[in-house]
Protein backbone atom coordinates (compact mmCIF):
# COMPACT_ATOMS: atom_id res chain seq x y z
CA UNK A 1 0.00 0.00 0.00
CA UNK A 2 1.59 3.12 -1.08
CA UNK A 3 0.55 6.38 1.09
CA UNK A 4 1.04 9.91 0.10
CA UNK A 5 0.91 11.74 3.23
CA UNK A 6 2.94 15.36 2.63
CA UNK A 7 4.61 14.52 -1.00
CA UNK A 8 3.38 13.09 -4.01
CA UNK A 9 3.81 8.53 -4.44
CA UNK A 10 3.83 6.63 -7.43
CA UNK A 11 2.33 3.26 -7.66
CA UNK A 12 3.48 0.86 -10.84
CA UNK A 13 1.06 -2.02 -10.67
CA UNK A 14 3.62 -4.05 -13.18
CA UNK A 15 6.22 -4.19 -10.41
CA UNK A 16 4.52 -3.53 -7.11
CA UNK A 17 3.66 -7.02 -5.23
CA UNK A 18 -0.09 -7.62 -5.09
CA UNK A 19 -1.90 -8.67 -2.03
CA UNK A 20 -4.07 -11.55 -2.29
CA UNK A 21 -7.21 -10.88 -1.35
CA UNK A 22 -9.65 -13.89 -2.02
CA UNK A 23 -9.24 -16.87 -4.43
CA UNK A 24 -8.80 -14.93 -8.05
CA UNK A 25 -8.65 -11.38 -6.57
CA UNK A 26 -5.65 -9.75 -6.49
CA UNK A 27 -5.38 -5.98 -5.21
CA UNK A 28 -3.46 -2.78 -5.15
CA UNK A 29 -3.63 0.30 -3.77
CA UNK A 30 -2.56 3.89 -3.71
CA UNK A 31 -4.26 6.40 -1.25
CA UNK A 32 -4.07 9.88 0.42
CA UNK A 33 -5.56 11.06 3.72
CA UNK A 34 -9.24 10.48 2.83
CA UNK A 35 -9.19 9.17 -0.93
CA UNK A 36 -8.15 5.35 -1.89
CA UNK A 37 -7.90 4.15 -4.91
CA UNK A 38 -7.46 -0.23 -5.56
CA UNK A 39 -6.39 -1.56 -8.74
CA UNK A 40 -8.40 -5.06 -8.42
CA UNK A 41 -7.08 -7.86 -10.61
CA UNK A 42 -9.58 -10.55 -10.95
CA UNK A 43 -9.40 -13.83 -12.33
CA UNK A 44 -11.23 -17.18 -13.03
CA UNK A 45 -14.38 -15.85 -14.83
CA UNK A 46 -16.72 -15.87 -16.57
CA UNK A 47 -18.48 -16.70 -13.18
CA UNK A 48 -21.85 -18.43 -13.42
CA UNK A 49 -23.54 -16.00 -10.82
CA UNK A 50 -22.76 -12.50 -8.83
CA UNK A 51 -21.02 -12.11 -5.88
CA UNK A 52 -23.90 -11.63 -2.68
CA UNK A 53 -24.27 -8.14 -2.17
CA UNK A 54 -22.68 -5.89 -0.03
CA UNK A 55 -23.17 -2.15 1.04
CA UNK A 56 -20.56 0.44 2.86
CA UNK A 57 -20.56 3.76 4.27
CA UNK A 58 -17.87 4.87 1.79
CA UNK A 59 -18.75 6.69 -1.86
CA UNK A 60 -17.22 4.46 -4.33
CA UNK A 61 -16.49 5.04 -8.02
CA UNK A 62 -14.83 2.71 -10.57
CA UNK A 63 -12.94 2.65 -13.45
CA UNK A 64 -13.50 -0.78 -15.53
CA UNK A 65 -9.78 -1.23 -17.63
CA UNK A 66 -10.48 -4.24 -19.42
CA UNK A 67 -12.58 -7.41 -19.08
CA UNK A 68 -16.34 -7.29 -18.65
CA UNK A 69 -19.03 -7.45 -15.75
CA UNK A 70 -22.87 -6.97 -14.86
CA UNK A 71 -23.14 -4.31 -12.13
CA UNK A 72 -25.92 -4.93 -10.27
CA UNK A 73 -27.74 -2.63 -7.21
CA UNK A 74 -30.31 -1.70 -5.44
CA UNK A 75 -32.73 0.00 -6.84
CA UNK A 76 -31.36 0.10 -10.69
CA UNK A 77 -31.18 -2.02 -13.38
CA UNK A 78 -28.23 -4.59 -14.49
CA UNK A 79 -25.85 -2.89 -16.09
CA UNK A 80 -23.42 -4.63 -18.53
CA UNK A 81 -19.76 -2.70 -18.30
CA UNK A 82 -16.58 -3.04 -20.10
CA UNK A 83 -13.34 -1.17 -20.87
CA UNK A 84 -13.90 2.47 -20.39
CA UNK A 85 -17.14 2.40 -18.73
CA UNK A 86 -17.89 3.71 -14.62
CA UNK A 87 -19.73 3.28 -12.05
CA UNK A 88 -20.75 5.66 -9.10
CA UNK A 89 -22.50 3.98 -5.50
CA UNK A 90 -23.33 6.73 -2.99
CA UNK A 91 -23.04 5.58 0.34
CA UNK A 92 -24.90 2.21 1.95
CA UNK A 93 -26.25 1.31 -1.44
CA UNK A 94 -26.23 -2.74 -1.50
CA UNK A 95 -24.19 -3.48 -4.42
CA UNK A 96 -22.16 -6.43 -6.43
CA UNK A 97 -20.79 -7.56 -9.65
CA UNK A 98 -20.56 -10.70 -11.98
CA UNK A 99 -17.09 -11.03 -13.89
CA UNK A 100 -18.83 -12.55 -17.26
CA UNK A 101 -15.12 -12.53 -18.78
CA UNK A 102 -12.20 -14.80 -18.09
CA UNK A 103 -10.28 -11.76 -16.39
CA UNK A 104 -10.73 -8.26 -15.27
CA UNK A 105 -8.84 -5.19 -13.86
CA UNK A 106 -11.04 -2.57 -12.29
CA UNK A 107 -9.96 0.80 -10.43
CA UNK A 108 -12.34 1.28 -7.20
CA UNK A 109 -11.58 4.59 -5.88
CA UNK A 110 -12.99 5.27 -2.42
CA UNK A 111 -14.11 8.07 0.31
CA UNK A 112 -13.36 7.88 3.02
CA UNK A 113 -10.55 5.44 2.85
CA UNK A 114 -11.35 1.90 2.76
CA UNK A 115 -9.93 1.06 6.64
CA UNK A 116 -10.79 -2.55 6.11
CA UNK A 117 -8.72 -2.98 3.43
CA UNK A 118 -5.72 -1.60 5.72
CA UNK A 119 -3.81 -4.35 8.06
CA UNK B 1 -21.27 15.02 -15.73
CA UNK B 2 -22.78 11.94 -14.18
CA UNK B 3 -24.13 12.30 -10.44
CA UNK B 4 -25.24 8.80 -8.30
CA UNK B 5 -27.20 10.82 -5.53
CA UNK B 6 -29.51 8.23 -3.94
CA UNK B 7 -29.08 5.45 -6.36
CA UNK B 8 -26.12 4.27 -8.30
CA UNK B 9 -25.19 5.46 -11.76
CA UNK B 10 -23.15 4.74 -14.83
CA UNK B 11 -21.31 6.23 -17.07
CA UNK B 12 -19.93 4.58 -20.75
CA UNK B 13 -17.11 6.26 -21.61
CA UNK B 14 -17.52 5.41 -25.39
CA UNK B 15 -20.91 6.56 -25.85
CA UNK B 16 -21.02 10.10 -23.32
CA UNK B 17 -20.18 13.05 -25.22
CA UNK B 18 -16.71 14.57 -23.73
CA UNK B 19 -16.69 18.12 -22.53
CA UNK B 20 -14.04 20.19 -23.97
CA UNK B 21 -11.91 21.50 -21.88
CA UNK B 22 -9.32 23.25 -23.60
CA UNK B 23 -7.36 22.03 -27.08
CA UNK B 24 -6.78 18.71 -27.21
CA UNK B 25 -8.16 18.19 -23.61
CA UNK B 26 -11.54 16.24 -23.01
CA UNK B 27 -13.08 14.97 -20.27
CA UNK B 28 -15.81 12.58 -18.46
CA UNK B 29 -17.15 13.12 -15.27
CA UNK B 30 -18.45 10.65 -13.38
CA UNK B 31 -19.48 11.71 -9.67
CA UNK B 32 -20.58 11.13 -5.85
CA UNK B 33 -21.39 13.38 -3.13
CA UNK B 34 -17.43 14.09 -2.08
CA UNK B 35 -15.57 11.93 -4.89
CA UNK B 36 -15.64 13.20 -8.02
CA UNK B 37 -13.56 10.50 -11.01
CA UNK B 38 -12.58 12.51 -14.36
CA UNK B 39 -11.62 10.35 -17.35
CA UNK B 40 -9.70 12.57 -19.07
CA UNK B 41 -8.44 12.17 -22.61
CA UNK B 42 -5.29 14.20 -23.76
CA UNK B 43 -4.32 13.99 -27.71
CA UNK B 44 -1.78 16.20 -29.68
CA UNK B 45 1.30 14.92 -28.12
CA UNK B 46 4.36 14.37 -27.34
CA UNK B 47 4.57 17.99 -25.60
CA UNK B 48 8.14 19.57 -25.62
CA UNK B 49 7.51 20.63 -22.36
CA UNK B 50 5.23 19.80 -19.24
CA UNK B 51 2.28 22.05 -17.87
CA UNK B 52 2.64 24.66 -15.44
CA UNK B 53 2.78 23.54 -12.16
CA UNK B 54 -0.49 23.89 -10.72
CA UNK B 55 -2.04 22.95 -7.11
CA UNK B 56 -5.87 22.43 -5.10
CA UNK B 57 -6.74 21.83 -1.86
CA UNK B 58 -8.50 18.36 -3.04
CA UNK B 59 -6.62 15.22 -2.59
CA UNK B 60 -5.77 13.44 -6.27
CA UNK B 61 -4.98 10.08 -7.57
CA UNK B 62 -4.40 9.15 -10.78
CA UNK B 63 -4.58 6.24 -13.11
CA UNK B 64 -2.86 5.84 -16.34
CA UNK B 65 -5.32 3.90 -18.92
CA UNK B 66 -3.10 4.40 -21.73
CA UNK B 67 -0.23 6.40 -23.07
CA UNK B 68 3.23 8.00 -21.22
CA UNK B 69 3.44 11.05 -19.16
CA UNK B 70 6.42 12.54 -17.08
CA UNK B 71 4.76 13.26 -13.46
CA UNK B 72 6.63 16.49 -12.13
CA UNK B 73 5.49 17.57 -8.49
CA UNK B 74 7.51 19.10 -6.00
CA UNK B 75 9.88 17.85 -3.47
CA UNK B 76 9.66 14.69 -5.35
CA UNK B 77 12.32 12.88 -8.23
CA UNK B 78 9.65 13.30 -12.18
CA UNK B 79 8.40 9.97 -13.07
CA UNK B 80 7.98 8.64 -16.23
CA UNK B 81 4.67 6.57 -16.14
CA UNK B 82 2.89 4.78 -18.23
CA UNK B 83 -0.35 2.07 -18.29
CA UNK B 84 -1.53 0.29 -15.20
CA UNK B 85 0.65 3.39 -13.25
CA UNK B 86 -0.69 6.06 -10.84
CA UNK B 87 -0.41 8.62 -8.67
CA UNK B 88 -1.58 9.88 -5.71
CA UNK B 89 -1.38 14.09 -4.94
CA UNK B 90 -1.81 15.07 -0.95
CA UNK B 91 -3.76 18.56 -0.17
CA UNK B 92 -1.86 21.50 -1.77
CA UNK B 93 1.45 20.11 -3.56
CA UNK B 94 2.13 21.96 -7.01
CA UNK B 95 2.01 19.04 -9.39
CA UNK B 96 2.39 18.68 -13.83
CA UNK B 97 2.41 16.10 -16.40
CA UNK B 98 4.30 16.30 -19.42
CA UNK B 99 2.67 14.24 -22.54
CA UNK B 100 5.53 11.89 -23.80
CA UNK B 101 3.22 10.01 -26.19
CA UNK B 102 0.77 11.11 -28.70
CA UNK B 103 -2.33 10.28 -26.77
CA UNK B 104 -3.35 9.34 -23.04
CA UNK B 105 -5.87 8.43 -21.13
CA UNK B 106 -5.89 9.30 -17.32
CA UNK B 107 -8.35 8.37 -14.64
CA UNK B 108 -8.11 11.02 -12.06
CA UNK B 109 -9.72 10.88 -9.04
CA UNK B 110 -10.89 13.68 -6.59
CA UNK B 111 -12.09 14.37 -2.68
CA UNK B 112 -13.78 16.46 -2.70
CA UNK B 113 -15.51 17.25 -5.78
CA UNK B 114 -14.26 19.75 -8.03
CA UNK B 115 -16.38 22.19 -8.17
CA UNK B 116 -14.41 24.46 -10.56
CA UNK B 117 -14.95 21.46 -13.07
CA UNK B 118 -18.91 21.99 -12.84
CA UNK B 119 -20.39 24.41 -15.00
Amino acid sequence: MIHAQTLTAVLRTASEAGEFVREGFTRRIIRTGELMTVVLDIEGGPWTEADPYHAHPHEQTCYIVSGEVLFLAEGSRPERLSAGDCFAVPPNVPHSIQLLSQTARLVDNFHPVREDFLK
